[in-house]
């Protein structure tokens, strides 16, 4: 790379965003909008921050203003990373005059309005806020969750970054697994894997890019061997690969706080029977939902055809979650591609495309990557290969 | 240690805390408590997990049922936790029946009480509460709050525990940087620091614990070198330490879920004069907090009077923050010792006394310990030496 990336979005990004949504205020019937949401504030602002009992909240009204509301504390880091709005800053929480009505007074003449809040804020935040602003109607609105969905050219090259990093962390990952076999040495363990493609992936983005958003985790790794691998969620342990073991690759990143999560399940040494038919099995399955992942189909429809798949095989008894999730500011975010979401999908929503199978005792399979919905149907961003022979590790 | 520790709490402790609330539910006019804050679950059950989109929640009433309400995925972590509740999962998120749904029905007789929910709880969760238990009359409690608030001797005991791990993280560090600076070599980087005092406190507890209950984060550490120790809030970055540096260490762990936080601020080499008034005028504003922290004192006079010490010396311009919060299973909550907050001190709160100041483009000192209030006054519970001359490295 020639001249290095960097990973801050710039002013005509959030002037797109925000001038998008201040059009869609009126539609529905709002004023305002305010969220104290982390990822909503640096999706509007591309102000970062660890969230904490301080709120950090963003108001964008119709008359053209957009107030970042944050602590003394983090006045200057607001400042560092160019924050696109007007930012107010109270001195310490919970204070003696509490942080939204701080926000309150920077607004006085904008006290009247319908104000959309994030569904997400808290019952106490709400509850400060509607104090601070007693003239206000509170509602909750979905606007950004919705605007969160489709995702704006300048993000998608950021996941577009994100995938060529996790496929990177996922072929460092086959790398020090191959070597090791082909020394006959002692194989590596979860915790040595997992530590291995984390820091690949950090130290990619330092060396590529400039201005690195730091979200937590800046690059992570699920690293799970054996029937360890039969649990869909736990923590890497010190367990060592062993010859004939299946394991999974749960790796990611992000690039300017847009996520990417790519993952692969390998065998070490000649595949048996039994593992190529759960392989198998799932391959297809994502097969089908790379299929099914196109404009016009709902994300129930979406997630029932390709666990079908996996029913059909007779396997339905090892299912233990849906096909997947959005993907974006959040790792985990709207729509669901599940039973109970209706969700139309549409060009630009970003999905994990991720189904699985847990054998107790035996191991886990599962095959993932992050899908951009297109015009015509989706791509695959992560492209690390699927099939089982592509993912044996000699030994 | 001839018998490792359990991080786990008995099922005594849970029969003790649920029965505590459970008693004064009436005196509220409250015929059931609901909550889905990780931590108030991590404390009414012992179940611990990554909160994210699936609920996970507690229903505890006055007829004696406590029910721990899952998501299917993390059924088979409640069992191996032992989480002290009955155990109601529902399939997937969002689901064609909504999680509280599938509370609702597992609590068919329980639907008509006042219930009170966590002030934490988001507006989107309540309205999935309210809308599954229609003849529910919801509304905000602090009862949890409270009771978390005064802590119970087997938490008490697993504080300690963190303090002596978090001395240990102090000594490590400070080891580190003598080792180095008798060798007249490079001194280490506050990445290096970071990652060496964090690996400490994570191997004690895996040599010297069982159960180890795995809280993000397990072990911390911010390490800031001269200028960049300024910014109260960063991360460490590859800056190595050198000769005449102010640093500060900001370490702390969580033994069973239960945080502790110590800071301490070195100086490399012989002190100016200016580091020993900086330094001299935080110990004094500590040292102050340690007479103020008492039964009957209120929050915001505990920190006036510990800040006082600081203003008196003129260097009120470099506060950038309050006395300190509470400590307990989060790392920071309630009381907050800072002007906003008229809580009156108790016995059995943990709070941390943490003055510091931030000299621009100079440094930032600060010295915290978490104090444990006594029917006396408080005792501190982590005891690394705070003085200057305790903290210089010789050099």
């Amino acid at each position: 790379m020639s001249e290095r990336m960097s990973q801050r979005l710039g002013p005509e990004f959030f002037a797109s965003i925000q001038g998008g949504l201040r059009a869609r205020l009126a539609h529905d019937g709002l004023g305002a909008l305010l969220t104290d949401s982390p990822e909503d504030v640096a999706y509007l602002t591309g102000f970062f921050h660890h969230p904490g009992e301080r709120p950090v909240a963003v108001w964008l009204d119709g008359d053209g203003r957009v107030v970042l509301l944050v602590p003394e504390l983090e006045r200057e880091n607001a400042e560092r990373q160019r924050a696109a709005a007007e930012l107010v800053s109270y001195p310490e929480y919970p204070g003696v005059v509490p942080p939204f009505h701080v926000l309150a007074a920077a607004l006085a003449p904008a006290i009247g309005l319908a104000v959309g809040h994030a569904p997400s804020m808290s019952w106490e935040r709400l509850s400060a806020a509607r104090e601070a602003l007693p003239a206000a109607e509170f509602r909750a609105t979905r606007l950004l969750v919705q605007a969160r969905g489709i995702k704006h050219p300048d993000e998608i090259a950021l996941h577009e970054e994100a995938a060529r990093i996790t496929d990177r962390m996922i072929a460092a990952g086959v790398a020090l697994v191959a070597e090791r076999a082909s020394e006959r040495g002692e194989l590596p363990s979860e915790a040595e894997l997992a530590s291995h493609v984390t820091s690949v992936g950090v130290r990619t983005m330092y060396a590529e890019h400039r201005d690195v958003v730091v979200v937590s985790p800046l690059a992570g790794a699920l690293v799970y061997t054996a029937a360890n691998s039969a649990y869909p969620h736990g923590l890497p342990s010190g367990r060592r690969l062993q010859p004939g073991d299946t394991f999974m690759l749960s790796l990611g990143c992000a690039v300017g706080g847009r996520f990417v999560e790519g993952e692969r399940t390998f065998v070490v040494g000649a595949p048996t029977a039994q593992q190529r038919e759960y392989h198998d099995a799932v391959r297809a399955a994502h097969a089908a939902a790379m299929q099914a992942t196109a404009p016009g189909i709902e994300c129930r429809e979406a997630n029932a055809r390709s666990l079908a798949v996996i029913r059909d095989a007779g396997l339905g008894g090892f299912l233990r979650h849906r096909l997947g999730h959005g993907i974006g500011l959040g790792m985990h975010e709207p729509p669901w591609l599940e039973d109970g979401d209706a969700t139309v999908l549409e060009a630009g929503m970003v999905i994990s495309n991720e189904p699985g199978i847990y054998v107790p005792g035996h191991a886990g399979y599962r095959i993932s990557d992050s899908m951009l919905v297109t015009a015509e149907g989706s791509r695959a961003l992560t492209a690390f290969p699927r099939g089982l022979d592509d993912c044996v590790i000699p030994f």
